[in-house]
Formats: C-alpha cells, sequence, structure tokens
C-alpha cells in the first residue's frame, strides 16, 4: 500500500473531505409555541482534512454520532462540530441536516392545519462559526386566496424558498410568518392583464421589500419558483454580505 | 439445508414468487407520428411459482432478460412472457414497467412544447395474456386554459390517472388526448360558486361520460387528483370488466 | 351538471373511491423501551363509497383530520375509521400510514447506534377491521457479521420485508429482533461453493422456519431483496390466512 | 409596481437569477461504439442578470426550449447557452442536465449486461465556457469481483463519483473504463486483517494514482462512498486546477 501512495503526485491534490452521509435521525428542533418539536433529520457530517485521509477517520464519525444520539438538538451541533474538528484534527467541519417543520393552524375546521415546511440547515466551523437557514415555503393556487372566504386550496402555484444567516435569533415561525403575509398582501390587481407573468415577479420584489427590513438578517436569499406542467420557472435575489 | 427445509410446514405456504426489480433500461415504444419512440423504463419480472423456488431461478432470469436485450419493445413483451413461463415451470409470469412517454407540440412557441407521460404496464401471463395500460396526464392549473389565449400555464391543479385494458388497440397518443380534451371542455360555469370544490367532482363525471363512448376499451379506472399545500384530494371511477 | 350525470351508464360503474393521499403528518407509536415514540407518518385516507361522490366529501375528510390532528397514533386510527364510514356513508374505510421507526443500540461504540426501519400500515374497517403490518430491515452485508469481532458493516446486501396481520399484540422491536437474529444465525458454511446464488434462498428457508412458529401472526409475507448493480432479485413467501 | 420597486435598496442586492428547472426532455449523446445514445435527461437552464429581471424573461426560456426542441445534443448546449445569453441580456448562462448513460456488456451471459450510470454536466457560458461531467460509477459488493470466476455479484458495496474537466476529448466509455478497471485491480490482500476501513480509503488511493496519469484532463475529483446499513461513509479528493 505504502508504495502505491508514494506515486501519487500530491502537488495536485488540494482538496480533501471525509464524512459521513444521509443519516436519518431523530432531532429536537426549538419551537416558538411548543418549545420543543420532535421531528426527523437527514443528516450529512463532514471534515475538510489538511492531509491525508486514515481509514480510521471513519470510526471517528461513528463514535462522536453515537456519542451524542438522542440528544442532538439546535445547541448541540456546535458541540458535535467542534469535537469533529478537533477529532480528526481537520481545517473545518461541516454538518447539514435537512428535516420538516410543522406548524398547527388556529383552529378554523375548512382547510387542512399541520402544515409542513421543509427546512434545512447548513453550519461550518473553521476559524469562526457560520450557520445557514433554508426553508421552503409552499403557495397555493391562488396565492392569494386567504384574503377572501375561500377555504380549501385548489392546486400549488410553487414555492418560496428562503435562505439566511442570522444577526440575532429568529424562531423559524416568524420568518415563516413573513413570507406567509407578504404572499397573501399579494393585490388581486397583480394578476390581471398578463397572469402568466407578472405575479412571479411581483410576488418577488413583495419578499424582496419585505426582507430588506429585516434586521435579524445578516444575509438573506429568495427563490420564487412556479410550478407548471412538466417544469418550473424560478428567480432569485440575494442581498449582499452585510458589513 | 435438506433438514432446515424439511420443517417448513409447507401447508401454510401458498405464494411464491421470485423475480427481478427495478431494472431501468432502454425499450421502444410505439408512437402514431414518429413510429417509434425511444424510451427508458424501469422493469419488474418475476414469475408465481406452484412449488419451492432454487437459486438457479435468478440466474435464469439474468439469462432472459440478456437474451432480450437492446430489442425490448412491447410486442417483445410476450415473447419475454412466454419464455419465462416455460423457463422457469411458473404459472403466472408477470412483467411491470414504467417510462415517461413523450409528445412534442404543433408549433405555437409560446408554451413548452414537449410534454411528458408517465406510463406504466402491467403484462400478465396466466393461461391468458392480460394487459393493463396506465397514463398520468397533468392538469395545469387553472385547467380550462386551453380554452382562450392564455400560453404560459401558471400552477399545477393535478393529475389524472387513467387505467385501462383494451379491446382494440388505441395509439397512446389517442388515449392522452381524449383526457385533454375533455378536460379542455370543462365548462367555465363549472367553476363558480364553490370553485374548492366543484371541479374536481365535475371534471370526473366528464371523464366517466366520455369514456363509458369508447369502444375499444374492456375495461377502465379514472382517477382525479387534485393536489393541495402539503396533501392532495383524489377520486377514483372504474367500470366493471364488461361481458 | 345534472343533464351530464344523467348520461353515464351507471351499470358499468363498480368501485368509487374518495379519499386524500400523501399527508405528512406527526404520529406517536408504541415502543417497547421508551414507551413512546414520535415519528413522522405520510398518511392516505379514503372511502368505498356504494352511490355517487359529491364535493362536500373532501371537505368532511379536512374536518376528519383536524378533529384528530395533534394525537393520531395507532389507537386512534379506528376511531378515525369509524368516523369516516360514518360521516361519509361509506361500505370501507381505509388509512394506510407509512413512518420510520427507530431503534437505539445497546451500547457498543463502534457500529452507528441508532437504526431506521422502514414501516407501513394499512388499516381497513369494513364489516370488521383488519390491520395489516410491513416492516423492512436492511440487511448489510456481509449478512452474518454480526456472530464475529467485525463492527463497521460494509455494504448493503439488500432487504427483508416482512407483511403481517396479527392474532395477538407484538411489539415491533420483537418483530424486527425475529428478523435479524435469524439473519445473524446464517451459517458461514451457507456461502460456500455459489455464493453468488445459495444466501438469498437460504436466507428465505431459515425465515420461513421462524416466521411458522409465531404463534402471535394471523397470517405473514416475507420477501427477502439482494440488491445489485443496477436491479434487484428478490423472492416472496406467504402463508395462507389460518383459521 | 413601479413604487413597490423604487422601495428596494438594491445597494443590498447582488445575484440575481432566473431560469427553467427540472424539464424533463429527450436528448442524444454520443457513444463510442453505437456513435449516438438517445437518453433522457432532466435539464435546468438559467442566467445570473446584472440588472432587474422582468417577466418576460420566462417566456423566452420557453421559446429557446422550443427552438431547439428535439436536437438537443451536446454540441447544440452551446448555441443555445449563446442565445440565453444574448436573448436575455446576461452575464452568464447555465445549462445543468442529468442523464443516464447506458453500456452494453460484451456477450458473456451469466451477468446482467446492460449497465446504467448516472451523468450530469454543467455547462456554463460566461467569458469563456465552462464544462463539468459527473458520472457515478457503481461498485458491486465485493468490489474485486471481477477478477476470479463470480459471476452474479451479491450486494452493493457503494459508488464511485467522478467529476473532470476535459482538456481534450474523451468518451464516456472510456472514463467509466478507467474506473471499473482501477476497481478491479484491487488487491484481494487489501480486505485481510480490518476489512471494513481498508478498502475504502485504498480504493480512493489506487483511483487518484490512476486519474493523475490522465492528460486528457484539466481537473478532477473523485468521491468514494461506502453504503452501509442506514448511511454511507465517503472521502473525495480533488486536484487543483492545472496551469
Amino acid at each position: 500500500m505504502k508504495d502505491i501512495q508514494s506515486q501519487i503526485d500530491h502537488r495536485r491534490i488540494d482538496i480533501k473531505k471525509v464524512g459521513v452521509k444521509t443519516i436519518t435521525y431523530p432531532i429536537t428542533v426549538l419551537d416558538k409555541s411548543q418549545k420543543r418539536q420532535k421531528t426527523i433529520a437527514t443528516v450529512n457530517m463532514y471534515v475538510n482534512l489538511p492531509h491525508h485521509f486514515k481509514g480510521t477517520h471513519m470510526s471517528r464519525f461513528i463514535e462522536i454520532l453515537n456519542r451524542f444520539h438522542g440528544q442532538i438538538d439546535l445547541k448541540g451541533f456546535r458541540l458535535i462540530l467542534e469535537e469533529m474538528k478537533e477529532k480528526l484534527d481537520a481545517e473545518a467541519a461541516h454538518i447539514e441536516i435537512a428535516f420538516p417543520f410543522f406548524l398547527h393552524g388556529s383552529g378554523k375546521t375548512d382547510d387542512f392545519q399541520v402544515k409542513k415546511y421543509d427546512c434545512a440547515m447548513h453550519c461550518l466551523l473553521e476559524e469562526e462559526e457560520d450557520l445557514r437557514l433554508e426553508i421552503a415555503v409552499p403557495v397555493a393556487h391562488p396565492f392569494n386566496d386567504a384574503q377572501d372566504g375561500h377555504t380549501l386550496s385548489v392546486g400549488l402555484w410553487g414555492n418560496v424558498l428562503i435562505r439566511v444567516r442570522f444577526r440575532k435569533f429568529m424562531w423559524l415561525e416568524d420568518l415563516i410568518g413573513v413570507v406567509e403575509k407578504t404572499i397573501g398582501r399579494e393585490s388581486p390587481e397583480g394578476t390581471d392583464s398578463n397572469a402568466a407573468e407578472r405575479p412571479m415577479e411581483s410576488l418577488l420584489e413583495n419578499l424582496a421589500n419585505r426582507f430588506a427590513q429585516l434586521t435579524e438578517l445578516k444575509w438573506y436569499s429568495i427563490t420564487v419558483e412556479n410550478i407548471s406542467q412538466g417544469y418550473s420557472l424560478f428567480a432569485t435575489l440575494s442581498s449582499a454580505d452585510c458589513p
């Protein structure tokens, strides 16, 4: 094995990642109304290594996972990242998790009240910690239904995908609330002459206006996706990083 | 091995299936306008055995698959079924295939013209042959768009899922055409007072009326599915088998 | 609408299903060691109707779902089925749920300890209630690893899919335990001469022998699936229903 | 609409993307033995815009797609990228396509002969064109099967994922061949003492050695993924860009 290894032209190799992928795992997330919400996450964990990787790296990941099992929550991620970085002698440690987050409606009985939002987080610990949150808010069709007496939604317009970095803590519920209120405020006049094109454009503008006011956010990216028969149209706006 | 086997209470065992699953495979299907359409299928092949299964059954499946590769089309299925039944000494032989079928639009340039329809077939050879075809027709929102000048569709209402057994040959294109014309004929008046509920009901009735007239069909089942934010509503009507 | 409806040839229509599909929903399942396990289910609910379906059926489903939200567990299903049958004046009511079930390992730190098992249930209320449970047990490769000192598994052999109807209550853990112990008992001699074919055959026989002894079960079906590069081989044995 | 727009703090917005996603589409790819292979791709097309996006951008995408339908092949992508960049007045144009690529085996009848490889390409036209190809090569378990008389593979070890930028044209078949030959050369001695850890490490090293010799490549990244019961272990090496 040694002989083969020495043949590698090490000058050409500049990135090495080692990790564990697509583990499905129960986790606990913070929830404004219920304090803690149990959900199920798909987790990827990996490190960037400055040097050669060895098989022992793999068993270290399993050890770390087992140490934290049953108690993985958002605070726990920082500890795991630190342990990954230290135990594996890594330059950077990453955790990516994806999970459904559920909100329970207020009480009217004519629409389905348990709403699911697909969330994802990318936690990176290098010199400093970086956390990016992603949340998909489905948009019923017609998307300004909430204004009038309509109850059952009658089709799917698409999705709003929000990605943020926080300056200050913000509840997932509040972030979702901002998106859903802004979508609801979409005026009916916006769907007049060329209905096929205008709403996507104006929906993105309305959201961009609203997000520019959220001082809790250090950075944000807004993608509006309009699904159709066999394809989706999408448009994305991202803020510059703030000083 | 023999000892273990003799312990099984054979009286309690009444069904045995052996086969190959989820093979992805290029196939050719008949196409009204282009004669032959190359597409890619996911294939399951299995047999019902009257007696104990042996490991050799598995290698027979691989042999049969290899014999037919590159020339699998709808006519070929009959030959494969016969070979499966004979070589494996089986009571019944099954092939299930699922594939996307593409139709190319006529020429107006303001909507996307390559439409995809997910199809599936279940071919069964027992005493007689039985073939059931399944096709999903996506329904844009609003679903009577085609009547007016609208071009870009602006959301997805849901799907119409058709399952049929043929008495006479019918092109996939023609079956799709029946569904799409019937959807288009949906009158605007049908979406008036309680738009959230009526269309699904009347869409299913319109399709049932239309399909009752198709003498090419021995049997049919129609499912109308209205997708929404986090769930779908569906309703199915199936014809009785005809004498 | 009435005119159109009267044109349908009602003699040809013999099955009508109406329901709600693919709702993702937090549920609670019974867990031997932890009493209750919170997980997330995908739920389908539908009824067979003896007569014409009306739009109001749809809003009834939403009402029923909302009434039970937050408290859906296995006992709750019976109540929901009864309410579905009564409120919708149905001949039969169905609930299908699929969910991941997690087991936490005992304490050795060299293999990953949170195991996920994909489960599904089909609950049917007609004259009587019928409940069928389905559970997939992944099989690592080599599948008799557990016997020796090996720790990290090194590939995926496939799955064992178990479907059962109960005569007496049985914990999910115990059902999984039966499968995993039987897989582990697979003797190394079983993988000798033609290793590619024998294990699947003998694994199914070992499981069939073991399940024939489980008096808690009214009915069972065992599918052994060996995944490979681009396809899976499978074999199924089902018991006859017992008197 | 104008008033709302003027409220946006334009200084904070620095990225704008507009496009079409997840279109499924028949395409033709070059194939060493058969000249042309018809397959089915999932396509994303989008542009980076320096300025505000308008609804008309969306219909332009549909127009461009329709112009090229039926004749999309690898050469066609350059033309589409140019048209996207020009018609939409964009800084950069992207096409991402993913498709299965099939290779037909040589003739031995005891293993399944149509192999599927999942491929993806990212084509970017900015000042210059950049093309990155990705290909996943499944690895059967045990992964050095090819050396001896074994035929049916008996489990899945994982995948090798290759990403490359070309300096010179290279057939997909040849790239796949390099990977599969290198996997096959893995010596049996490599799986001795701690079989659970060594193979992944040495497999990646063998591939890195081999790829360092491929002068056709400007850049490459090799990921070795070992699937297990409930998770995957992976390790990635990437070359630095060459001068």
